[in-house]
């Protein structure tokens, strides 16, 4: 606990001297003032962020936390929970989407056992830190207990810290967890107060009955559970997933170090609730990657005050869209440092 | 208008066997099926424009054409018309936004001079094809002769054809020219017999008087040179613009080689409905990149029946917005390509 209430701690407001001169910056470069738009706007940010009016493209990591849900028991993924393992293992050999899109973007990317229910993975490429095989059926009792919340979100303040520590400029968090979706929505149900068939979608498939079942097993795990949508903690530890907290962790840990943290979809849309409830000013350095097909995506965006930049109809996870949003990004800060101004390549400007 | 004859004539319709084996393939990578979302749906129709079912990463050009407006003669533009020469000359220099942009994307812009309203840019960098020196102003007249405008846009296909001799697998268009918003306004209120008012939006950054101004000579072009809108090239001549012409070429060019065309903003987009209007199946060829700020855009990519997959509120042009769209279609393309089936990685398939 001591962990995390330093990190709270030291997650304090933006920059607001070099978000001003990055904006005047900004604002003097060969284009209509405006004009690129979020691309502006992301960059601003990130100099608030940073401390620095010309942020330059640095190393990018996507954070990928794996974890099984107690809930599948119900039958709420299309999926069998074996493949938590098995895609962990294809992300080893660089074969899923994760792997080509960060390859793509040139981002490394971090794979980490939270709590896959099934024997560890013995490889040195994935960290073993594994709380427990899984969480507990959320539609029986919590998910978890407090305390491995907090561990789960101390887990990935600790991760974030290493890779910055070791050079990473920017983070991403991705996730990995056949069911996880059911945890998610209802995790954004409780802060929202929306409805739970209005925000519960087919998760990696389910057919009409599959649907009903997974939104009648989502009202009884909070019935249940009751968790205090006052008390991140709660939440998470009543109806949240051990890879969940990891990415909380993850986006906090970047927050107190001041590095931005791309939130790829819906469960990493989750675990950004988590982070916004423990601590308000970390959403200050989340940067919204893509808009999810899952129905409740754009709700939890909204919860959270980010824009979505890339409407891909994506329904993956494993942090594909944050990845891809990499490139915006990157591009965004070349933008910002190497274009002329409007004095340098002897333009006019506006009348 | 032989060149133009025989272009048409040469787009045919899509690969459906191609486009067949390709979504078989889609199907079979360690995803949930159609979890990559739009991503799958363009690497699909790449498949089909190539007639190649596992089509490669591929070397990419934005056409950047550059042309003036006699329009701006009733004060349509926030910018100076000097700005489109010295906006050219800062491409050549590599400092403007689509210079970033392209480099980022690991794309070549190449700079063409289709009718500049002052002396020609001395330079081997740009192709020197001007047609005249700026359109005529369309609140007076046409903005161009129909044969001028059959020049451009065989300007265009020409262009495009080199491109593509030389190795082009994928095209994007691009523009420059103060005050192309205003014939790109009326194209689509042409097409769309959408209101004026509606559709017009500030460009490069006008006033509410100029907002009022703008919508009052569109609409006065409109009723003075009556274009028919079942002839695009009586469009294009009456209300359009000479880089508007090249662009419309450009994509005819592409679709005629069998080769996927990037379609920028707004005055890529009137570009587009121009092609369309004279070859119905190009629009087969073309992908959206960006939705712009330009309130008349989503319209425009309505008629166009094509959906945009970044949503950055850009409104620069050059082709920034498809320079950025090309990183996301080769993430696709790599994914078709590099991602392991779940037989090859021995993952468990849905239930």
């Amino acid at each position: 606990m001591e962990l995390l209430k330093q990190t709270i701690a030291n997650i304090k407001e933006l920059d607001q001297e070099s978000m001003k001169l990055a904006e005047e910056r900004s604002d003097s470069l060969i284009k209509p003032p405006g004009s690129l738009g979020v691309m502006e706007e992301v960059v601003v940010r990130m100099a608030g962020i940073y401390g620095n009016p010309l942020p330059a493209v640095g190393e990018k990591v996507v954070m990928v936390m794996a974890g099984d849900h107690g809930v599948v028991a119900e039958g709420v993924s299309a999926f069998p929970q074996e493949v938590t393992p098995q895609m962990v293992m294809s992300f080893l050999w660089g074969g899923a989407a994760i792997n080509v899109l960060s390859r793509h973007a040139g981002a490394k990317v971090v794979i980490t056992d939270v709590g896959i229910a099934a024997p560890p993975i013995d490889d040195p490429r994935v960290n073993q830190c594994r709380i427990k095989n899984g969480t507990d059926n959320m539609a029986k009792g919590p998910a978890m207990s407090r305390e491995e919340a907090v561990q789960g979100i101390e887990l990935g303040i600790r991760l974030a810290q290493e890779q910055i520590e070791q050079g990473a400029k920017m983070l991403a968090t991705g996730d990995m967890g056949i069911g996880n979706t059911t945890p998610s929505t209802a995790i954004l149900a409780v802060f929202s107060g929306l409805d739970v068939e209005e925000i519960t979608g087919r998760g990696t498939g389910l057919n009409d009955q599959g649907l009903k079942l997974k939104q009648q097993v989502i009202r009884q795990a909070i019935e249940l559970n009751r968790p205090n949508s006052l008390d991140g903690i709660d939440v998470l530890a009543k109806v949240g997933g051990l890879e969940i907290a990891a990415m909380a962790g993850v986006i906090l840990g970047a927050a107190a170090n001041r590095i931005p943290v791309v939130i790829d979809g819906f469960i990493s849309g989750a675990a950004a609730l988590i982070a916004k409830a423990i601590a308000p000013i970390s959403v200050e350095y989340m940067l919204a990657s893509h808009l999810s097909q899952e129905p409740g995506h754009k709700m939890m965006l909204k919860e959270l005050g980010l824009k979505p930049l890339l409407h891909l109809d994506m329904r993956l996870g494993e942090g594909t869209g944050a990845a891809t949003a990499f490139l915006i990004f990157d591009g965004a800060l070349k933008c910002h440092s190497e274009m002329l101004t409007f004095a340098e390549a002897g333009v006019s400007n506006k009348d």
